[in-house]
């Protein structure tokens, strides 16, 4: 048995897809996103702009969250210094969970250490509750949500991407007395489109199954409260749990689930995810408080990152380049190549300081490579059209076809 | 299908074994660490000495920590705003993961967000990577190597804990050219034990087998640099993988894995637990970075609390508390019974302004339930005095077996 042969095989798997991956060495310049200084290669750092981020609405920079953060390093510390049942239950995370709970209209809420977590715990733990169940999944959900299905060790049914009609189907080839579970994103943050939330809660009606949604990419960023696309659509009420990040829009990092009082407290007992290890840091949880509280009252940051979002895609549209249907505040070009998307991304950052990272395999279904920007409140109609001018630019260079 | 049933029975189960948990809601008092805030119930918080922080040297609120946090938060922000690979990548990351990397001369190293994180996503994919591997995992390891043992689908091998002669029975029973992997930790935490690495290497190179040592409660505590009880024996070259947790004796949060170049390249290239999630905050890495180097050059901290635990073991010992055989810096009490460990915590905490949780399953097996001391080193000998003419004090009135 050579260990390093099967090691070594496996790596060169990767550069023969085009598919390895180099980590690009950036520091962002608080006060003054999405500005960053990149490490990569010669003569010291060299200033970027970042196209990439998912602190969708700079709330990592925000001057309430920077001063939350700090006020708790210096009252509490720099770590929770345990598990949540054993020395790291603080007062911080408390009101998290409370504040989170009110923003989905639930009863109760759980921190996790990142939405990732929150996921595979969650989906692991409620399956192993349930005997029997069949979770039906949604063919574009997250990875994290394919693990914990995985790990529940369950049944599962996997439904064309927002397919009513094949769920409805899979639904009713099953017992009815079949604990059922329907695993489903609202914002796809890949293809930037929208489930259709109501309509998939009067089929769990329908069929008697539990709700599981991961509205990652929408807390803050969707909702008079930024509840999500289940408060902008009035029905977060119908989702048996929601499933929320705070790494994203709230600007920090973390995890959360908001649902019934039972739920949570199943999970919170049974998910070893969650129970065995050190809870989040009250400095964290202290700016997500912070993020929460102000994006609650606040659409001003909401509002401009739409703005943005719509002249990006108006702008990349009208050059003819293959910009996706996107209903969200996502812009994703099509490339369709690993190899191209990786180079069209090496000569952004080399010769116009942009920053954006291609998307490849496994992050994107093989063949359909892309780029994947997010303009936010602070990326100005100046740097717009200077990025679509590089694009067309490089597109041209590449030989690339260009949109009907 | 009656679903509030189903989660209503489970947490049913709890209460009727005596398992069901309760957080302690507290907030520590930076500077005055042993020292807390308890708000559990009545006229708004209360003073409480912690016994039961895993932040075992302070470190969480050490003057460098916080002003390397201080210093991160205004320089880049409160998080990173994407994955490793997307956007989420900064140069804190890259030093730190060099930084450990040379802690234990290792060529590698990667971050997660928790030790459970890196323990449940390396042994998941090194076990999918290595085809048919078998893993042989010690009785005591920790629930998050479990995880990754069942989730890797590699067959599993349970030995006997810190048992020679049962693990090489093992190993000899399977095809040498079976690829073989032996998880194990260094010091247990529950227990207080040590695991006998440098045997353990012997059997690994007798029978070809990979080696991965969970060093969570001995990073930063043991060897002149705090590289482990690995480091101690000078046996970490002989360890394939070690992993360890920045959020114990390092005092923040997030976790580890060091390795050879090949072998991280490979976990960071294919764990889905690495990739699809938010990268740690920069402010937390920048944190851990100023305590690995402090830790690093002073040994001041481990001294301390190695002094305190060895006072606190013979004051227990001399009272005739049931205290474990502990060769560590962890002071286990054995109570035997899930209700009357928690009725001992709570008289601490209601009469005595002691914190200190209750163990019980799952965390250790039914029976073996107990409290778990870890004296740091700011409590001092009259705080000690006082705990244990507590515990003498409750144990007469609860009518316990003392010591022989
Ligand atoms: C849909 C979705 N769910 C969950 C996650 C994981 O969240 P986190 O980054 O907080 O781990 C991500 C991305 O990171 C995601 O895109
Ligand atoms: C042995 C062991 N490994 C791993 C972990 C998980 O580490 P973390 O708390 O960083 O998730 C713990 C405890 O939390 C542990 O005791």
């Amino acid at each position: 048995m050579d260990y390093q042969r099967v090691f070594s095989q496996a790596i060169d798997r990767l550069h023969a897809e085009g598919r390895y991956r180099v980590f690009i060495d950036i520091l962002r310049n608080k006060g003054a996103y999405p500005n960053a200084r990149c490490f990569a290669g010669h003569n010291g750092p060299k200033p970027i702009t970042v196209w990439c981020s998912n602190d969708y609405l700079a709330m990592g920079q925000h001057p309430k969250v920077i001063a939350a953060m700090e006020e708790a390093l210096h009252d509490v510390g720099a770590g929770s210094g345990g598990t949540r049942n054993i020395g790291g239950n603080t007062h911080y995370h408390i009101d998290l969970e409370n504040e989170l709970a009110d923003l989905h209209g639930k009863e109760g809420a759980l921190l996790f250490t990142s939405g990732y977590v929150s996921n595979e715990a969650t989906l692991a733990t409620l399956g192993k509750i349930l005997p029997g169940c069949i979770i039906f999944s949604d063919a574009l959900n997250h990875a994290s949500m394919i693990a914990g299905i995985r790990n529940s060790g369950c049944e599962k049914r996997v439904f064309r991407h927002n397919d009513l009609e094949h769920l409805e189907e899979l639904l009713a080839a099953e017992d009815p007395e079949t604990p059922k579970l329907i695993a489903f994103e609202s914002v796809y943050s890949m293809d930037a489109d929208i489930a259709p939330i109501a309509a998939i809660c009067d089929l769990a009606d329908k069929y008697n199954a539990l709700t599981y949604l991961d509205e990652v990419h929408a807390v803050g960023m969707y909702g008079p409260r930024g509840g999500g696309i289940s408060e902008r659509d009035e029905v977060a009420h119908r989702v048996t749990i929601i499933e929320g990040t705070l790494g994203k829009a709230f600007g920090v990092m973390g995890g959360y689930i908001a649902a019934d009082r039972m739920i949570i407290d199943v999970i919170r007992s049974y998910a070893p995810g969650f129970i065995f290890t050190t809870s989040l840091s009250p400095v964290l949880v202290a700016g997500v408080l912070a993020a929460v509280r102000h994006l609650k009252s606040s659409s001003v940051e909401r509002d401009g990152q739409q703005a943005a979002a719509q002249m990006l895609k108006d702008l990349f549209a009208g050059a003819g380049l293959p910009v996706l249907p996107s209903t969200t505040h996502i812009v994703p070009l099509m490339v369709g190549d690993p190899v191209k998307a990786k180079k069209i991304s090496d000569i952004l950052l080399a010769e116009y300081g942009v920053y954006v990272q291609p998307i490849n395999y496994p992050t994107v279904p093989r063949g359909t490579e892309r780029l994947r920007f997010t303009p936010g409140p602070a990326h100005n109609e100046a740097m717009m059209r200077e990025l679509t001018q590089a694009l067309v630019e490089i597109w041209e260079r590449l030989e690339m076809r260009k949109a009907a």
